[in-house]
Order: structure tokens, then sequence, then C-alpha cells
């Protein structure tokens, strides 16, 4: 007889969209748990929230709360995990991060693990899980690095409302509603819901996501071009992104433009990539309009790729269109492949 | 005192989205007109419509009916066009076709008048108006061009349904209510009317306008590309696009990515040809979060561009957003301007 292990799990957020569809991951994929622990703010402490048939009182995150954690997966904003999740690794809990807090911390390990699973091993007690947008662009466009190379990557992106998170999910809701009735659309949320303007989202398209920098990109321009690199282990590879609100609810949709190394490949050498990757799914087939869609992807774990297009002037240019479920390869499903894959190589010492 | 030239003017697809924006703007930029014919299928004919305070009886479009018409509008479809355009011209009349019928034939001049004006004088009786995609693109890039060059556009659009017709713009609408409703959703138009799958759009995105060609790419995606080459006189310059359909009834927006010929340009410099551009509207300020939208941009004339960024990579790179009313400047409003260029320069002889 062999005793499988099990693990005290802690989720820091699990009141937010995020946290919720963590637990139920957690749930269908069967992980190993000993103990799970259900953190929010105070305001949300006390709710009962149902995880495999047992109710669990939430309790406000505290330093004290990961005693005794073996794994916390946070994803209640960067202030929070800036603040608990030392707290936790102190403790002596794994911490996987979904918030933008530490991606581009030097010591801290940034992964897709269909794309860079083995830097997960190097981690120092926190694991940064990608920007959602980044998450299937990388995942999407790893098999083609590796089979052809890869020195440049123009992205335009199609991001859902529920990236902006639950107010935002509201707000699309109560304009669409209101134009409709031909009523004035209220605008609170969109595009940033800390700056300074607000602009309706319904029936309508917002080219900023997340705050200006200085150079005129966003921050979410600015997340997908350097984390892209940091997860390919690339500082030399051309990215930029121009990043785009739209009036719907879940998955985020993106053209990308690629130029790979190698001369002569063929949109058949791409799908053949593609159809044997893991976690992807080719949908691409003009003669049935087979492609996805925002709308066909949602709820679903894999990143789905169509239009895979030569371009028609440039011999090592392709065009291609990615789609994925933002809060779930986007985000959720990340992190518990993170923290499956913690357990499974048994890294979790780092 | 002198006397003003007045002229007979035919509007074939009078009672459709276009024809009726082309009305209204031949009102209020008061057009020189001394008869208005309406003109539509047998199934609109009979309905009156007002112009400038008098009623009009649509009638059916006929070779007959061109019989002293000066200049003749086109907006009823491509087979219309093919049937009814030469004989217009066969009567003495000067046709702007709105349709894809003749934009690519050679001896057919394809005009954005910001861009090609002086290409009407070589007409032989057909001018043709480009895709609305193309005519915001070519606009808001020719100042660009002239002063730095041009070589290369990648451009993924984020197109309005209204492009697609009276019958995709209730689509959207019903399909939006359904979705609210928690109902399902019905699609029977788009992607694209005839074709042999349809998606529901609302709260969705479709990388697919019109139909697929044998070369993986879609037919407006190669109109964008052919017709661009042509406008700008450069066969040479590389124009590759992806379309992409999204729920918003109004004003198509583009994600665009250039290379310039020169080296050294600044956003600055950028802005400074913008700004000084007939038909185009600067609006890119981070500071205040300032950038067109669909939204902001409807029912206007001009050509709204903003978040112009200079590639991170790449010196002669930029990275651009240009939005505009599709049916206006990308239908109607060119239509129009071509016409009023035909008269004022005296070209309607060719």
């Amino acid at each position: 007889m062999t005793e499988k292990k099990v693990y005290n799990v802690a989720i820091v957020g699990a009141t937010g969209a995020v946290g919720q569809k963590i637990m139920k991951i957690l749930e269908e994929k069967e992980f190993p748990i000993n103990k799970l622990k259900l953190l929010s703010s105070i305001n949300s402490a006390g709710k009962e929230l149902v995880f495999n048939g047992k109710t669990i009182i939430v309790e406000e995150a505290k330093p004290e709360s990961f005693e005794g954690i073996d794994i916390a997966l946070f994803s209640a904003g960067g202030s929070v995990s800036k603040q608990l999740a030392p707290e936790a690794v102190k403790r002596g809990a794994v911490v996987v991060d979904n918030t933008s807090a530490y991606r581009m911390a030097e010591n801290v390990p940034l992964v897709v693990p269909e794309v860079n699973n083995e830097d997960i091993q190097k981690h120092n007690g926190i694991i940064a899980n990608p920007n959602c947008s980044t998450i299937q662009m990388v995942a999407g466009l790893k098999p083609i690095k590796d089979a052809y190379g890869l020195s440049r990557i123009i992205v335009s992106t199609y991001q859902a409302v529920s990236g902006a998170g639950v107010n935002a999910v509201n707000e699309l809701e109560n304009q669409s509603q209101q134009f409709l009735n031909n009523e004035e659309l209220e605008a609170n949320i969109l595009p940033v819901k800390g700056d300074k303007k607000h602009y309706p989202i319904a029936f309508n398209a917002l080219p900023q996501i997340d705050v200006f920098q200085d150079n005129g990109y966003t921050f979410e321009e600015m997340k997908m071009i350097n984390e892209t690199k940091k997860i390919m282990h690339d500082p030399e590879l051309s990215v930029i992104a121009t990043c785009v609100r739209l009036p719907f609810f879940t998955s985020h949709a993106e053209s990308v433009y690629i130029e790979v190394d190698k001369e002569g490949v063929t949109v058949e050498d791409v799908w053949k990539e593609l159809r044997n990757a893991e976690g992807i799914i080719l949908e691409d087939d003009p003669s049935t309009q087979s492609y996805p869609t925002p709308l066909s992807a949602a709820n679903k774990e894999e990143v789905f790729v169509g239009r895979v297009r030569k371009d028609l002037d440039n011999d090592k240019g392709f065009h291609l269109w990615i789609v994925s479920d933002n809060l779930l390869k986007g985000a959720a499903w990340n992190t518990v492949q993170i923290a499956q894959s913690l357990i499974k190589n048994n890294w979790l010492q780092g």
C-alpha cells in the first residue's frame, strides 16, 4: 500500500472571480489537498463556500494565516501579494502569485508550464503567473519557436472585460441594456478603474488596458512585451503589442504576426507543430469556416489557434489568431498547473 | 450675375443604409442638384423619400433610368453595378460606384480624394469607391507616406456590423437582447450572409469578413491588400491584413503597424504630419487618455488617429490606431467627395 501525499493549500482572494475558478479547478482535477484554507480581505471574511461538498468559512488573510500551509495561491491584487506573499514564504509555503507584483523580479520564475516548466524549480518561494494575454500568446507560439525559431512578434489584442474584474463585467452588462433601451450609458469602471476618465465599453472598443507608461505604451502592452521575453528566455526577441478592450465577457483573442528564423516554412508545417503541442487546439479550416472565437473558447482550458496564414511578402512571416479563456488558461488554470508541477516534480523545496 | 451649374443626380440603392447617408450628405453639403432621381430594386420602388423638403418617389432602376443623368451614385451591390453602371455610362452619366465590382479594373480609378484625387480625371465613365476599411487606412497613412515614405503595413481590424448591412445590425441588436435575457442566440447572417455557417456576433469576435479565398485570406483582407497598393500607386508596398468583425454598430477601428523609409522619424514628426492633413483629426494624448473609439467617431466625416507609438525595436516602425465611421468616410461621404471633385475640377468628361 502506498500513501498518497496531500497538501495544505491556501487561496488568497478566494471570493474573487479567479479565486472561484481556482477552487472549481482544484475540485475537478482532484488536487491532492489535505486542508484548504480560503482567505480574503476583511470585507469577505465570514462568507461560507463549499469545496468538495464541505463548507469552508472564509478567513481574513493575515501573516499568521499561512502557518502550516504548503502551497498558497494568491489572486487578490498586487498590493496584497506584496504584503503577504513574503509572510507566506517565511512560514514555509510556496506561493504561486497571479498578480503583477513579482513577475519581473529577477529571482522569481514567471511560468507557463507548456513553455518553461523547468523554470519552476529555480523558485525562492514565489512563482509568478504571467498576465492573461501573455500566457495564451506564448503558449500558442512556443511550438513554432521550438521548431523554426522566432525573432519577432507584433500582436493586436481583442480582450474581454472579465480581465478587468467583476465590476467591469457588470458595467458591460448594464451598459448593453442601457444602449438597447436608448438610455444614456453610465461609465465608471473601464478602461481602468483608478484612471482619470471612463468611456463606455458597450458596443465600443477601448484602445487602453491598464494605465499609460511614459513611452506611450500602456502597462498591459509593456507586460506582454517584457513578460514574453522573460518566459521565452530571449531578451533579443522583438515583441510589440497594441491592447484593446472589447465588449465581450470571456476569452481574449489575439491577431499575431510573427517572423520565424527558418526559411521556407509552410502553413502545413506550422499546423503540424500546433497539432502536436500540449494544451493547444488547432481550429483552422477555411473550407468549413473553422476558427476559434471568444464564445467558442470560453470555459475551456486549452489555447485555440486558427487563421494561420503565411505572409504574402515575407517568407519568414506568419499571421495567427490565438484565443483562450482569460480566467482559465489566462489565470486560474495556469496557476493550478504550476502547483501541480511543483508537486509532480518534487519542486516544493525549490 | 453668374449662373450656378446644377446637375441631374441618380442614387442607385437609395433606400439602403449607404444610399440614405448619401441623400443626407447631398442635402447637408448643398450639392448642386437640378434633379435627384432615387432608384432601387423593384421591391423598394414606390417608396416615398423626402429630399430638401420635397417628396421623391423611388423608381425601379433600369437602363432607361439613366437618360439625362449627369452623375449616378451606385450603392446597391456588385451585381447591380455590373449590370447597370455600363448602361448609365452609355447614356452619358459618370458613375461613382460604391461596390467592389470595378475597384480592381485597370481602366477604373479607385479614389480616396485626400490620397489620389488626381486619378479621378483618368476615368472612362466609372470611378470606384474603395472598401470602407481601406479608405480610412490609406487616408490616415497618406500624410506619413508623403513625408517619410512607406514600405510596409500590417493591419488588424476591429470592424462594425453595419458594414455587413442592415440585417447584420438587426442581428447584433437581437442577439444582444437574447444574451441579456439568457436566451439562445439566433445566428443567420454573420459572418457572411451567403456563407455556409453562421456564428453569434453578440459579445463575440468573428475573424472572418467576407468569404475565404484559396490562399487562406478572406476577400475583405485581400481587398485591403490590393486596393491599398492601387490607391497608393505602389505595387511594391507590403500590405497584410487580418479582418475581424466585432459587436459594435458603427465605425471601424484599425491597429496598424507601418514601416517608413526615413530613419530617425519621431512620434512628434508623425503627429505634425497628421495634424496638418486634410480630413484627419489627431486624437492622441496619453496624459488625458485621449484616443478615438468607434463610438466617438460615429456620425463624423473625418478619419481619427491616435495611439501613435514608435516601435521599440525598429527605428522605422510605428504603431497607430485609426478609427472612422464606416458608412460615412468609409462609404457615403467618400462617394460624395468624388462627385464634388468631378464637378469642382471639371472632370465629368474624364
